[in-house]
């Protein structure tokens, strides 16, 4: 099943997808384009992948990582399906970053490869844009290339797990201003799904709701102000996002 | 006033100190020794300043940061007072880091330094216990150091901002079973309150609970399973947490 979070009729209400339609949890049924899209989740904690892709990690000419390079993001980051994004102006390389993000159903501890899937409540789709003005000279990013506010769209929806069959064989794709820019597969993560649970529930624990942005491939380029940003996951969905100029903002 | 959030009696209550005893927001007085101690807010984005203090900074052999360094911890991480802290087996350098932490009181964006305290709702204790062993040779720490489970205790109170008059004269003091260990001042911040507010209000926006963990000056020394750790700050109050060892967890 589709699950969505959205703004209408003056409340917030969470929602399922019915033929094409969205179902809001009171049996009342609206079109897609009639409501405001938030987060199909209000995550706890949002863990992040640095260079989970190799040929990503080549693109920006760092060595692949022999150890799950991972980092949080803050709840300022995050906006819905068809929300904007702010470009600052200081900003002359941002990057989306297309990938897969994993929302964990039920605490987890030390939990193994063979069973990690059982810890999965699902599956959405995040857009993890970078400032990579401001990245230094070592791997864990700093928080001005990583935690602008408006700089993590997720969404539209949130997959129940059963409904993918293998998440480990789909594709990714960004389009700017509908063309297509960024290809991969989530097969070519170096570190997968069961090793990352593994990894982060070795020494902590996942909460339910706590969400793993698993990474991007290779083909990041630049956005501007204008530019409408699609990130789609093969069974996932198609994430809208529309990047605007720090002067909308006004402060 | 000195606030704090408490469970007694079958619930949660927000409270404020009456003569040494808890007032609960319906009125009860009851015993401090009676609760159970939560921390003090429940925060949006914890933010933590790595080396912020040099003495610190040169006591860990690393150079002095020309710009904040600044990275997040989790919601896992939070206990209160009295709070039990797991010590992991596989650590041998785990640090207590007394902090003075600074709880934002609304909305900051773009904020000058002049004007910096009227977005400050307060300050609480935090002790940011570090696990060095996994530290890497570069400056912000990894998940493995600062974002396990119960490795942040912070409160017990929460203290209005105008009952602080020079928050950056503070002396802090840490306690190991009962033996003095670790003192400084807020004076030798390298990045003050103002500052730190400035620079991460330029970029992003700060919202009302969330927290700054300012950093630690030096006298930071290893602790074990059966220590009591006692974090003190001026004015501010005294924050007690107990180390306990990974098998009282049990998984």
């Amino acid at each position: 099943m589709k699950h969505a979070r959205v703004a209408v009729y003056g409340s917030i209400h969470d929602a399922v997808e019915v033929n094409g339609k969205l179902q809001l949890n009171d049996g009342r049924i609206v079109d897609q384009e009639q409501v405001v899209w938030l987060p199909p989740i209000t995550p706890g904690t949002v863990f992040v992948l640095g260079l989970n892709y190799a040929d990503h990690a080549k693109e920006l000419t760092f060595q692949a990582p022999e150890e799950p390079l991972v980092f949080l993001k803050g709840p300022n980051t995050l906006v819905g399906h068809r929300g904007q994004t702010r470009k600052p102006n200081d900003a002359s390389h941002m990057h989306y970053e297309c990938e897969l993000a994993v929302v964990i159903g039920k605490a987890a501890k030390k939990v193994q490869k063979a069973n990690a899937y059982d810890y999965v409540a699902g599956y959405t789709i995040a857009n993890d844009y970078a400032i990579r003005d401001y990245l230094e000279n070592y791997y864990r990013p700093n928080l001005r290339v990583k935690n602008r506010d408006t700089g993590t769209p997720i969404g539209p929806w949130l997959i129940d797990r059963d409904d993918i069959k293998d998440p480990m064989n789909l594709s990714l794709r960004t389009y700017v201003n509908g063309e297509l820019k960024q290809e991969g597969n989530t097969r070519d993560m170096i570190f997968d799904i069961p090793s990352l649970i593994e990894y982060l529930s070795g020494f902590m624990t996942l909460q339910p709701g706590d969400l793993i942005l698993t990474g991007t491939p290779e083909g990041v380029t630049k956005v501007h102000a204008g530019d409408e940003v699609v990130t789609e996951i093969e069974g996932i969905g198609r994430l809208v996002n529309n990047i605007v100029s720090d002067e909308v903002f006004q402060r």
